[in-house]
């Protein structure tokens, strides 16, 4: 018999008490992005070390100028490969709130056309992701009292909010958490029933722009058609960042961007996706990208400029003719292939700042920066680890790329020289980052034994 | 001895009393934009009618759908003018609050650059000035025991949220309201030391725009470069209503607009303004308006549309990589001369409809639509002013246009026949509409002394 079967029979029993251990971690507030919830991010690290410490990590909550990580380890038998699995307890804000069914942090089940879901903020990104390995290292660890590979667990609390503390912390501590490869939990599957590996993932750079002009607010009657506004100069700037076509016309924004390869395209094609598929369940049907590409090109292998927020003036209900003193936007760049964060961030800026009437002024905050990242199609690791995924679920794992960006898959190249696995049980449409995200009960489950049946194939 | 020089000793007696009066009407939060303050409005229209009754003014609170009127009545001598004097009880909202010095709605008396000014919110607009009137007539009943003209007083709470109900409450009490003329004063002075008569007004028309892309707010890894973002749609049609020039791109927005002739041009160049006069308090320097132009031509007689406020996705700390499923901005129109506001409405939104993607949908939400108005340069009434107003002020009254809208003028035309008298103590740097909103003490004390002079003067 199989080292495998009992620990998946295991699994299959403790699903119950998997999901209490689940809701118990989504219920912490931990939404890194706001200053109000520092107390809940440190509680949510220091609830995963403690849940941890029963199944017989070394785990710790490491301070960090931010939000602490939590680092774990747990030895394996001789030969057998180092892995470090990567996820973040982090969660997106929740506003708007009144577009939730649900209380965000309080956690359950509900029937959703047809199917189990778990319902609340992080239940798919990235909590409930994350505890798929957890739960799966538990039951190899209860029924053969150990690992079958050694391990090395990093949780990140601060990754919905640019990851300022993880470089230096790879830096400090890269002997520490050096292994043969990592695997990166927050990803998705191909559809419900086909699980996937990410190969590519597109880079970040993220840049709040403030225009300012009067040194007050003015009334538009008084003022109006003389005095510049902070509105009309931040739309301009905003509109004349994407061409007709749908291009990004910020110079050298194309450098590093290459044609995706025509045998790369059919692949994709061969998915069967269609614009109407892709956009259909949000309401809408035409790609609003560079005109030509199909849907998948667009978000895996095309660049884009996205406007993420915007504010000026007078924003509650009913009118104010005002002219605002000043207006931002939070504008941020998806990045492919060798596109360098650095210099799109600088280009931008020029671009806005040639804008900008000599009597305002404008200011920025950077938020992010890396790179895109592209992995082997073809590394050993990769190879088993679809296996395994494929003998899980109805369909055989698929190659994908992300249109998301995973920061760290950059940094454990550039600070640990290790590649990474992708592999994640998300849905698309699991509402990450909306209100009233979900993760698929089905996700949770198959996802625990995905990893298990990995951690299996991984040792052969 | 005149009958006017008690009445003026009277006023400077009954200064301090007067203050006090006019801190009572300050601290009534009457915003009348937002639904929380309607219980003010109606608070400030009762204390109003309170205080006028103690005048002998016959005095009520006159519901209507939405904030009340003040009406109030007094007898005059046979043969003397009726004057129907109008002024609004609502202010504006206050926010940004932090930015105020003082509690907006906790008026006082301070220094400001060597002057002593009123502090709060409608300590200007339109408290301040309404109060004066007020003032006027209780000096002058104190003194002579009735009023030298027959007076009907017509305080309005809606004023900041558009007027909704005044033009039917005009023509329902249009044989109560007539008079021989009316006195409007929410205007401004020249220069501190420089009374002036509104002879030109610029009209209004508001538009809140709400542009919706997806069913929900979108991740913009896993959707940008694919799905519509709106706050880019609505960037794109705002930065296109201005053209290169400044000149407004709207189909058939100029149809009306007339040149100014030269001789007005000239007598207002004579007044001295500069663009760094005008704009240098605000902290700019350059006319942002139709290029060749002066900035009192600007803002006097020229046309402009104005984004007064905009929002859109996640706005708050930090950064939240999203697109929204919906934006929107408030954009307003100033129209002059023979602009049609309701054509210039549908131009607008047949505008913006051109510019939303097909899978895209827009609502448009109007607010206030008021035609500019030109009055008569040379009306015995306004000669009778002019006079009085030099007769009080270091220097002559001057002639001049405003750049904000009245729409009460043009419905006193059109529902009771009527031409008005704009005389008001406003200062440029008054801050109306802004933070830290103020009222010149020599503005409050010569305003009530120049209202005496007035009455006075239209009875020879």
């Amino acid at each position: 018999m199989s080292a495998l079967a009992p620990v998946l029979d295991r699994l299959d029993a403790d699903l119950d008490a998997s999901l209490d251990r689940l809701f118990s971690l989504l219920r912490i507030k931990s939404i890194s992005t706001d200053p109000a919830f520092r107390a809940d991010c440190r509680s949510a690290a220091e609830w995963l070390v403690a849940d941890l410490k029963t199944i017989g990590f070394d785990a710790s909550v490491r301070d960090t100028p931010g939000h602490p990580m939590v680092v774990a380890h747990h030895a394996g038998p001789e030969g057998a490969p180092h892995v470090l699995f990567y996820g973040h307890y982090d969660v997106q804000p929740v506003d708007p709130l009144e577009l939730w069914h649900d209380d965000p942090f309080a956690p359950g089940i509900k029937e959703l056309d047809g199917r189990k879901v778990i319902t609340g903020r992080g239940s798919s990104d990235d909590k409930g992701q994350l505890m798929l390995f957890v739960e799966a290292c538990r039951a190899w660890k209860a029924v053969h009292g150990g690992l079958p590979c050694r391990v090395t667990l990093l949780f990140e609390g601060e990754e919905e909010s640019g990851s300022p503390s993880l470089k230096p912390f790879l830096e400090a501590n890269a002997a520490e958490l050096n292994a043969d490869f990592a695997m990166v939990c927050d990803t998705g599957m191909w559809d419900g029933e086909t699980p996937a590996i990410s190969t590519a993932l597109r880079g970040l750079v993220g840049e709040e722009v403030v225009v300012k002009a009067a040194n007050r607010d003015l009334h538009s009657g008084e003022f109006g058609g003389a005095a510049a506004n902070p509105v009309r100069i931040l739309a301009k700037v905003l509109a004349d960042i994407h061409d007709e076509t749908g291009r990004v016309t910020v110079p050298g924004f194309y450098d590093g961007v290459e044609e995706t390869p025509s045998q790369v395209l059919k692949s994709w094609e061969s998915l069967g996706e269609t614009a109407e598929n892709f956009l259909g369940p949000i309401g809408l049907s035409i790609p609003a990208g560079e005109k030509g590409r199909s849907v998948l090109e667009l978000v895996w292998a095309r660049p884009t400029a996205e406007f993420n927020g915007i504010s000026g003036g007078y924003t509650g209900k009913g009118f104010k003719t005002v002219i605002a003193a000043e207006a931002f936007a939070k504008v941020s760049f998806r990045l492919v292939h060798k596109q360098d964060p650095a210099k799109i961030r600088e280009a931008f800026r020029a671009f806005v700042r040639q804008r900008i009437p000599a009597d305002c002024s404008v200011e920025f905050h950077p938020h992010g920066g890396s790179p895109a990242i592209q992995l082997s199609y073809d590394s050993p690791f990769l190879t088993k680890a679809k296996q395994a995924l494929s003998d899980e679920w109805p369909k055989p794992a698929v190659m994908i790329a992300m249109g998301g960006s995973i920061p760290i898959v950059g940094d454990f190249q550039t600070f640990l020289g290790m590649e990474s696995l992708l592999v994640g049980f998300a849905l698309s449409d699991d509402r990450i980052h909306s209100p009233n995200e979900k993760y698929d009960l089905t996700s949770f489950h198959k996802g625990q034994r995905s990893w298990a049946r990995i951690l299996d194939a991984l040792t052969r």
